[in-house]
């Protein structure tokens, strides 16, 4: 017998892979502003800061930080996690009911491992990110789609959801969500606890761009307003630090915690130390905030000049209005196919990616997604230009 | 609803965490002499020259390694791989076989994502690995033990399991095997490899120990007689550079590897890129083998100082006679409860783990696994004797 003849499990039957991972093949030409990704800018990234860090901590710690650690994460972070936990999502989370994880990617995936059994449902925000999607389809649980609007997830939709289907979860990225970049407000933040008490549903909470304001206030998170211990709170320094260091967290109540440090025991043993310290040392050492200031007034000026040319970009009937992040959600009018589109903008050398991968069920041709870190101002009127070339074509 | 009151995955049915990390617990006491874990030397952790290169990477690669990377891993590291792998194991991997993961636990975690849906069945060793068995059973696999002797893993036994249970995987550490130090031999590498095709079994072959090697001839790895493709090896850096680090890989055949690539993609995104360029680093510029010398001229005298203690410890009935690794297995005279006489060490500050732990079905209650890479010569030397003290006394 051979490899390609053996029968995989059964999580992996209809999962091929990201679609959108085969496009971004296609953008890797010299010369293309790329809408299409969701990485920091390259700019964004204290390369210098780090490496004094890390050297300075492995060369003074590193019979610690080079050992094995905890699975329960590295100390002084999960104490340094709960003044930033405090300070940013308005939670006080004892350290203990914080776990370091390898990206908040690792902590989507060891919830859905602490309570997912294949056929269970999972409630996602319709349209939603696309990796997490993946990881609960690994899961083989059912994604139940709530439609969103403005004001984020729709929670009269939601409630209505969870008493049909009686899911174990809802995924929900709260603020700045991706792909819409919209922000669920106040009342249904309140309402998503309530409803996670009231029902027995664990909430994960996938807060990732909080950090990422330039304009409005910051709400608190849904997990400031749990009082039964249903929500579990993801975070990451992808956006605000380095998503190469893959270092998040999870803040959850300890029973749904044990287990997800049990099925994190045997998924990778502990998240690497030198980069749960590096974290740890833009906490306590105060970087973390002026390095995210400045961050925020570029990206600023990014989104700024993007919004200004989608304000004016042939074709668009609909789009979002975020206030940070690094997304913004359009619709083309009905019957322009945003797929057939992007062919034509590659060729210009500029770039999307296509709203229907990230429904659930597809569809939604007329979509699209706009990312604006990875690109300068210059660079982002330009594209913007090449788009509305190929769109006006069109109408 | 409460968080204590939700119903888990089944995954976690009779999963409690590992009975040994309560043990560890007990052993965190000032004086302590422990044979009882399995960590690397710290005096072994290259800490100088991890921060060198750790602060020279971030500085000069900033822009690359605190950035998003690809699931399939630095591509530097899996080039400079291929000739590790083949100098080491003997096996031609292409750079595009090859995965690096985070930790060679979770190469083992994406094998079993890749192939075990629940009821399957996958043969291990007995004893075995207590972390991979967990890892096993929280993908809800039948565990099948095969015995073992002094040559490793019974391929005759293994054969006949295979032919009644029809397995999706054969785990086996075939080199200086954790609990035992046995070493699989020549004659059942290339069983193994020939049973694994002939039944189209695939075999997780997990081997972090090979380069600790302190008298013999090293062998090559059962992957090196893998025809067909159905061997994955699994490798770390843990015991030879740094646990801490986290950075292990897979080398497979594509068809295996594209699965475990898509589960790693929902798992962690990448390994963290810094920590895949320092093992790169260590490769490229031919500091692991140097590294490596220093480290085995260590242990060796260390194993050496324990094998002779043991030869004289009293009550041993049998024990194993390792050529490397971290581990001797002894068996005490029927009766003797090595558990009941731990907690007698433990008063006189000596420890060891209980070898019942690493059984499949337990049992197996007069054997006890020494660990030497934690202690001194002169630690040895005294543990011993206490371990000698409270032995002698029971007989």
């Amino acid at each position: 017998m051979r490899p390609d003849e053996i029968k995989f499990a059964s999580r992996f039957d209809g999962i091929s892979g990201s679609a959108i991972r085969e496009i971004f093949k296609l953008l890797a030409v010299p010369g293309m502003i790329s809408f299409a990704g969701g990485n920091p800018s390259p700019d964004s990234l204290p390369g210098e800061v780090c490496g004094r860090i890390a050297g300075e901590l492995l060369r003074d710690k590193g019979r610690v930080l080079l050992q094995y650690g905890a699975t329960e994460g590295y100390a002084p972070l999960r104490e340094s996690l709960t003044e930033y936990i405090r300070d940013s999502f308005g939670v006080n989370a004892a350290a203990e009911t914080i776990l370091p994880t390898t990206g908040s990617t690792q902590g989507m995936d060891l919830l859905c491992k602490a309570l997912i059994d294949p056929g269970g449902a999972v409630i996602v925000e319709d349209p939603t990110f696309l990796g997490n999607m993946q990881c609960i389809r690994l899961y083989q649980a059912r994604l139940v789609p709530v439609k969103s609007d403005e004001n984020g997830m729709d929670t009269d939709a939601l409630e209505e959801a969870i008493r049909r289907e009686r899911p174990k979860m809802i995924y929900v990225i709260p603020t700045f969500q991706n792909p819409t970049g919209r922000t669920l407000s106040l009342e249904r933040r309140q309402r998503v606890a309530a409803l996670a008490e009231r029902y027995g549903v664990v909430v994960a909470e996938d807060d990732p761009y909080r950090d990422l304001r330039y304009t409005g206030t910051a709400l608190p998170s849904i997990k400031s307003f749990d009082r039964a211990g249903m929500v579990a709170l993801l975070g990451s320094f992808s956006k605000v630090i380095s998503p190469g260091l893959r270092v998040g967290f999870m803040a959850a109540d300890a029973a749904i915690l044990r287990k997800c440090v049990i099925g994190k025991q045997s998924t990778d043993v502990h998240t690497a130390l030198v980069n749960q310290a590096i974290v740890d040392r833009f906490l306590r050492d105060g970087l973390l905030k002026p390095h995210v200031k400045e961050i925020c007034d570029m990206y600023r000026a990014q989104m700024n000049a993007m919004m200004e040319c989608l304000e004016k970009l042939s074709g668009v009937e609909e789009h979002t209005r975020p206030e940070g992040g690094l997304f913004v959600f359009a619709r083309l009018r009905e019957g322009m196919d945003a797929a057939k589109l992007l062919l034509k903008c590659v060729e210009r050398k500029a770039a999307y990616v296509t709203g229907t991968h990230f429904y659930v069920n597809g569809g939604h041709e007329n979509t699209f997604r706009l990312n604006f870190s990875m690109s300068t101002v210059d660079e982002i009127r330009r594209g913007m230009e090449f788009l509305d070339g190929v769109f006006s074509e069109e109408i």
